[in-house]
């Protein structure tokens, strides 16, 4: 029997209804007056989401690693140095692309669950006395640790340092779930991809680029062409894309633009806010360890879990699966084996993540895992109870 | 926000993603040879869904409460005696329509949570030597006590008299979802509706008829034409209806079908038993009553629960609405206020129901019932994890 | 391969989009206050429909037969003398409706083709001194013939012989589509279907009663029960029925009331009426006859075209069915075999219209049906170039 | 009102509806064993579609263009020489994304309306004894002015010449609607997108690239990394891609080659060719002349239509658009405002040509061409008539 269980991955997410509702359209001329009018309202509505007046959005029929080449490659050139962090899965594939498309990347390692090295930034951005750096990358939220970095910190770093590289992070897991706040963080590239926050399937890549990242064009001479800003930018203000748009996936990125709206943007972040404590109380509740070191950098959209010596993550995921239905993410990388994660983000309740929590619990006492059934969901619900707005 | 989260009503149930496909189709002349087909199928395929090889199936565009009157007008006539046990809000209803009708009906009172009174019925029809009991009035699942009633006990206190009467059963709320033997039990007319664990939406009174209630149409002299179950048999017979076939459920019905088959029958009755007990492990952990009396009458699709003195179920199903987004269904008739229901039926899974356990957990404890949060999806956790087949 | 091409039934008709999109529904709680208010103002949008402001509207889970049975059963009485025409098909259905459920039917016999004949209702009424007659049928839009009536013509007979028998009104396939002004034209109850004007698909009986014809219910001694008005009004009142709503139609018809509100129900008629006369245009280019006669009787929904001598309709439609997958509505009782039909109502187009015409032109020919390829087609085309608005 | 009419873009093309509901599913993890099943499923049976046994399929998060540029960057190296023809808007755009990644085009001109130049292709090739030309670029059919080349001549160019330059090949606008054969025609890189023949929405580039092709890989250094052709190979071994699937268009994509394959290949493209042969006749019929020169060169799935002077094809597009809501294709480069475009492939019926050629003459018309109402539809009507099977 089809289930109607939802997933609990770090995206793609749930997809709501009326999201789906809104996609499940004829064709249109997507050259067409009409389509024009609704692809400008959507670009003009994506200034909020990732918390930009100044900044231009930008969607490509792509994945969020099409957006994070989309990045590099009309800002930058073959040879420029530039400064990252490695502490999981998703900042080190960012760091792997750059290194394909002829960059130099100094990168800073840290263990898996801390977050984004900011001091160890401001100093070398210091010393960079040169500037030879001409980029600074941040995985604000890495999907594959649940960790939250700050942003800001390094944008102070480049601040102290009067450093003109330009800011770009990887909001794929965090933007129209947790706070972004692109001007204010002086952030000059920001991307995300369809499928996580903003609700549709995957497919479209979803950027914002400052004036200042949009000027670096010029100069940057690292190959794009299906991926040039330029043509992008000329087309979009025709209402339309260099190539065919993705019709579909627009109109259900305008209805999820809508929703996030309604809801109310400062409410969709303490939704989330709330369910992500609550996941959070329920790993302790079970006596076991997020990946996340220190509270500041807990995410808010995906909880990494670290499961008791002996055990394999991957065997409860697949078991969770095939018994119980319900879809986990795995561990990645590093802690491929030694980690699963509960993706909440998107359109998720107390009510689904509690579905979650329980179903978790029998797959690991299933698996013999040291835990207590309903310990963790008991947790999550007085919390849910006292925080949950009606 | 749209929420995603399940309903907990005794129908309308969840309607599985396949079946909303099914239905989401463009115009077809209903009386195309192509719609014959399809028709004529659904029709046959009904049979072991009412477990029945002799008995007809019908289709009619309205309710359940449309097949209460489609069963009693096309069998029986004004001043007919009728004997009917009362024992819940809709065994209630069945025999106020058989007096709306001017049916003679003999009422066999017990307390709600009580099931049929298949001895009382065995003492009466032993007496009724003229044989003036022209049905006997069975509902096989009380949809407001979550109690299901012995039909076959009662097939036996029919032959045990020697008593020609007609058996006629509610299975609004088993059919499909719990075992129901048509020609084993000796049933005549079987009524149910679109939607419980049939799966789509409401809208069509889906009902069975054996030979015997076929022949019983000649004599019978209630009032019926657009419930005339002689023209639906005539127009069935070319893939139609007397009127306009309500084309898109009829498509639901047809994907519903398709996967019970799938499931197996057996599997869907058995994954009923197995969640509803959950649902029963988690009342008596919360220390609640079960309105149903005595483990033999307890239903697999819905649960009636009694609340403590001095709360009101009202209220509480209101809570868990407008707070958690959840919908219960909340007590009727005498137990207003008094008890509220879980409906585990149709397409539900183990995930789902702990859904709805720790939200109503939530909800109960917000309104200072005395119960433990997460005690009763503990109690149903472990149930599930020894008996869920994955 | 599936096709795309519209249907040219005169019901079910071709479902907008966002019909479809709208009926497309997880469950909701039919019973709550969020429901409760979407029937509300389906009910109370229904009014503009049907032309009135002191009729009630009313819903119910059935077909327009059982819209007819309504009418009909809550407002006379057994032996009641009932006024009616015979001149098509779905005339003289509503008239042995009548006389299943006792009514005493005194008929006017016209050709098929002609309309309602009002000015023998006028002799009769005028004749009736003693007022037996309690009801006048009117069937508004013959389905069968093409024939529109003049409802306010039979309201003038009644005023005129001052008679106080109530005037009833088949509006199936006309409501929504043509004019319809209950309170001018004095009509007491008028019935229609979801699946015509409306656009939603088979499975809703809808209905509006005047003021006058909710006091007869006290009086009517009809059985009904399922059909309730009092039961109905009393639910509805609540927002709910008396068992359960058929939702997703519900939500369909919603969002079918918001359409024909954003174009205007005056313009919803204009293009009826301008797109059924280019039908009308055609079928003269080809040298064929409608059914309707005289200009004032054409209705703007479906058109009926006789064939010529020795020619089968019935094998017309089915050649263009399975040769070219397009659906037209074949000839029914007198006419079956000498007649097809266009159905022309609800979400049509110009574009879509012109698809009707050319393909029944080719499966003309390919029979040898003495008429001119793209002939009809020039005709339509002509006139709604001169008549469309864009 | 919503209208329901087609489209006749060149693409995106109509999508049928089961199409669609076959796209409308909730989430699923894009890396569970379920979805690697049905997205291996896919890529085999894209092979027939693209007419190769050897080849190996892939599908890519982009569009067409990003096709163009995946079968370059993975085969060539900047300064690479590559033998292309210009004759229409997406050869010229083709040529356009070479020159952007550094290589060396050699373009033969042709006028517009004319095939790939296999001749001088032939002298060419023949006369390359150092063998610098690498790649050999074909639009197998040019959408912009409806012409069709022949792909083999070619083919046999670089035998004869023993020349052993890669045969790459712009397959968009004809691939799953007229006949390819990737195998026979020696073709190394065939390019599509999802919303032509295939008949999903925009979304997704559709390739197959020769074991030839694959090899050149090793000594390509064109940039590319999201369009890398060796990762995506690796994790499609795993029924996965190197970052999120667009499972939604996969799901379409599935049940469009389901769909071509109960039609059956060979049939879908004799019916793409019988339609396209009426929309010719229609356009003789009115007197009017197509961009494509020569019989052997008309495209099966767009007609490029010439205007008589002293009109304006724009005009003529835009008001079919805004006064009967029909979509064509204007003109494009070179032919804007001088022809029009008709785009018949996917999901397409006579019924819906009809449709087309209907309006687009009432559009002419009105604007005052000189052609007569009908004519156009009768010629089709004609042809269709004797020519497509029931």
């Amino acid at each position: 029997m089809t289930t109607q269980n939802p997933v609990f991955l770090p995206g793609p997410t749930n997809i709501p209804d009326r999201l789906r509702r809104a996609m499940n359209t004829q064709t249109i001329d997507h050259r067409s007056p009409e389509f024009a009018e609704h692809f400008k309202h959507v670009l003009e509505q994506l200034k909020p989401i990732f918390g930009t007046d100044q900044g231009q959005p930008f969607i490509f029929p792509a994945t969020g690693t099409g957006g994070w080449e989309i990045a590099i490659t009309n800002t930058l050139s073959p040879g420029d140095k530039v400064l990252a962090g490695s502490y999981g899965a998703f900042s080190d594939k960012w760091i792997a692309l750059c290194r394909q498309h002829g960059l130099n990347v100094e990168v800073v390692d840290r263990a898996w669950g801390e977050a984004v090295p900011a001091d160890e930034f401001a100093r070398i951005l210091q010393d960079d006395t040169r500037q030879d750096i001409k980029a600074v990358l941040v995985t604000h939220n890495e999907t594959a640790t649940g960790v939250a970095s700050d942003v800001s910190a390094v944008h102070q770093a480049l601040e102290q340092a009067d450093h003109p590289a330009l800011l770009m992070v990887d909001g794929v897991s965090s933007i129209a779930s947790m706070p972004f706040r692109m001007d204010d963080w002086g952030v000059d590239v920001a991307v995300t991809g369809s499928q996580k926050g903003l609700m549709p399937p995957p497919g479209l890549a979803v950027l914002a680029m400052s004036q200042r990242a949009l000027q670096a064009y010029d100069q940057a001479t690292c190959h794009r062409a299906y991926f040039d800003i330029r043509d992008m930018q000329q087309a979009n203000e025709a209402g339309s894309m260099p190539y065919t748009v993705p019709t579909n996936l627009v109109y259900g990125l305008e209805e999820s633009l809508q929703m996030l709206q309604e809801e109310g943007l400062q409410q969709v972040f303490a939704r989330h806010a709330t369910l992500a404590e609550g996941v959070r109380r329920a790993v302790w509740a079970w006596g076991l360890t997020l990946c996340a070191q220190g509270r500041q950098n807990y995410s808010d959209t995906v909880t990494a879990i670290e499961i008791p010596e002996g055990f394999d993550a991957g065997k409860l995921v697949a078991h969770a699966r095939e018994r119980y239905k319900v879809q986990f993410g795995g561990g990645l990388g590093n802690i491929a084996g030694k980690a699963f994660r509960i993706g909440h983000l998107g359109d998720v309740t107390a009510a689904m993540i509690l579905t979650g929590l329980a179903t978790i619990e029998m797959a690991m006492v299933d698996l013999d895992y040291p835990i207590q059934l309903g310990s963790g969901v008991a947790a999550a619900q007085e919390y849910y109870r006292q925080n949950i707005k009606g």
